[in-house]
């Protein structure tokens, strides 16, 4: 631990949405620092989770953050409440899993966990290590902590309640449940989306009423997607997969709109905020946002994919994107749903006249008259996966973006 | 088993506030006659609980009738929820109490069921024996069985998260815990008072739920007290205890308003329903109300201290408020709160020229010039607690009634 508490606490603050609260944090830092003593640092994971995005690794890169300022990282893997699912089998996404599910489970996600912490300062725990011992009568003490009012208060259970859609008893555990992995691993701060407020202020209860310090609580925006209006989400495909190879990656952050940009250098890389202010800057006094986006995508595809395999995408990115002679005002064709495939919009193409048959538009592949973003592609690419803003052409002149 | 279902019916049925429900209940009777197989009959207790007065009562002798039917009875003592008690201490009523304690409390408890239930077909089970090994696993599972907004409805709940008083969540569990008891003994009927409407229904939830038949729920109503208004409790005072001394429970039923003499035959006797329509004729045809009120202390009396005794109280009745010689109109006096003996009722005497002083007034004591109800008093008599209307009498002609 080389940086100061105040230093340390101006790289913690970036990005974050809240801080419950900071001079309690800058207390910590000190007490840290004075003994040299790591401070502990909780996140809790879901093993029900699918792949890790950009979205989920804002958290994670916060910690990564916090793991090179000198502290201690503990993933707790909520296997408890994953083996216990959902017993009313009313919700699907929470069936009870086996316990070797469980652990497959968290062995996967964990490996991606990897790719943005540091393993030699961090724990990985289940919680039902400690949470399947409580007895009965330990649950009862547990429960007493607080109000059903006060667990009433949870956006999402007030909204339910007040829908008449009905909440199981059991749910209002779920937090309880979480507080209590603070007080079994007297956590000093715990990191969270802001969807967790509730629960992670839970701990801080719970901490208190266990005659222990209270947990900080730091909060992190939700990032928003490709679309740059919704929340990141696989469902919605507007997301940035971390294990997605490192040509994709890059492309896809060039297609980030460029109001993202400073939001993206503070949640998606661990620039240090002067860095960040620094681009901030150079936007303002009117640099081209495009160079900066290049910047941003060499920056978070390196903290992925190393230096090697970025300047490879980098250039992939330039070849296909930017130095192809590609006219500036091409015809769009919007792609219809579940189109995915070369193989598949050739129906689409035949409709707007872009070919003329399927026959016709295999004799011109055949030919080497038919590129993609000015690559001459061959009948076996017919398979391809098509991307959002990917150009086809055929013969020198006729080109057609196609938009998904 | 030697009454027939029907015949059953009619006994279980006599004042009952309500039964859910009756088919269920005669289909039951009628397997169990079938059978020769007894209904097991539950009824839970707070270890916590005070003397039993007639108005606690009220269940047990519905449960002695099931009884001498034939059925079974299982006695819950509730020492799972008094060892946990209330763990936020808020509660005085629901102080933790120690293994020994309940057991102590338990045993006293028993003693007083033991005057009104048959101890041949009865059982005592503690609840801690199968609550206290659930896991927290288990726990969730029972909790998943009910919703927030169901036991929201529960009417105490109801008002307090209106009025905005906190109910700690470990309150939620109380219910279900009573549920779970039903489960455990596969009870086939539960009774209670009305005001465990909401507790014992959860019986019938929680046995369905794990592919039980549910228990039937007889409820009774609460009987009033001795002011004919207010429901019997020791605290306000109006109650008869069954551990009180004969004369004093002959005395106490013969305070009871005339309006209140079906409701007691109903609820503090085990007389047959036609005898109850018996009775219920000659009050309409016109018969002295107090001779019908002799005969209910007497059937009251003997119920809790037999034949002997109650003849004896009901001498004594007869002799200190009948025979002797008291005029109809006399002053009353109405005692001031918390004077229950001669001597503490001293200063309010003088205050009102009754006696002089107290130098006189044991003067007069010991000339034998001092009655109570009609029996010279001695001066160690003044210790004696007074009841409500009795009357106090100096020389020949002075009579001052005592009210409490």
């Amino acid at each position: 631990m080389f940086l100061t508490p105040k230093e340390q606490l101006a790289i913690i603050k970036k990005g974050t949405d809240k801080i419950v609260d900071e001079p309690e944090l800058l207390k910590k830092l000190e007490h840290s620092f004075q003994e040299q003593k790591p401070l502990t640092i909780k996140l809790g994971l879901d093993p029900s989770a699918p792949d890790i995005h950009l979205g989920h690794a804002v958290v994670l890169r916060k910690i990564k953050q916090l793991q090179d300022l000198g502290h201690h990282a503990v993933i707790v893997i909520g296997d408890f409440t994953g083996r216990i699912g959902d017993p009313t089998g009313k919700s699907k996404g929470r069936v009870a899993l086996s316990d070797e599910l469980v652990k497959e489970n968290a062995k996967t996600y964990c490996e991606q966990i990897f790719k943005v912490l540091d393993e030699e300062k961090m724990t990985v725990r289940f919680n039902s290590e400690w949470l399947a011992k409580l007895t009965f009568e330990e649950v009862i003490q547990l429960a007493a902590t607080t109000s059903v009012a006060r667990i009433l208060e949870r956006e999402d259970f007030q909204k339910r309640y007040h829908h008449q859609i009905p909440i199981g008893l059991h749910e209002f555990f779920y937090p309880l449940m979480q507080a209590y992995d603070s007080v079994e691993l007297k956590a000093d701060i715990e990191l969270g989306g802001t969807d967790q407020t509730f629960n992670i202020l839970m701990g801080r209860t719970l901490q208190r009423h266990r005659g222990l310090e209270k947990q900080i609580a730091i909060f992190m925006p939700l990032l928003e997607g490709l679309d740059g209006i919704e929340k990141m989400s696989k469902s919605l495909g507007n997301y940035i997969g971390v294990h997605e190879a490192p040509e994709v990656m890059f492309k896809k952050i060039m297609e980030l709109p460029d109001s993202l940009i400073i939001k993206y250098f503070e949640l998606a890389t661990d620039e240090h905020p002067l860095q960040v202010q620094a681009v901030q800057e150079r936007l303002q006094n009117g640099e081209n946002p495009r160079d900066i986006k290049l910047q941003l995508a060499e920056i978070v595809t390196a903290l992925y994919h190393g230096h090697a395999a970025t300047m490879d995408a980098k250039s992939y990115f330039e070849a296909a994107f930017q130095k192809k002679m590609i006219p500036a005002n091409i015809p769009v064709l919007l792609l219809e749903i579940d189109k995915e495939r070369i193989e598949d919009i050739i129906p689409q193409l035949i409709s707007i006249q872009f070919i003329q048959s399927k026959s016709d538009f295999i004799r011109l592949i055949k030919q080497n008259g038919v590129s993609l973003n000015g690559e001459k592609i061959a009948v076996d690419d017919l398979s391809q996966v098509l991307m959002n803003e990917d150009v086809l052409q055929i013969g020198k002149k006729r080109f057609l973006k196609l938009n998904k």
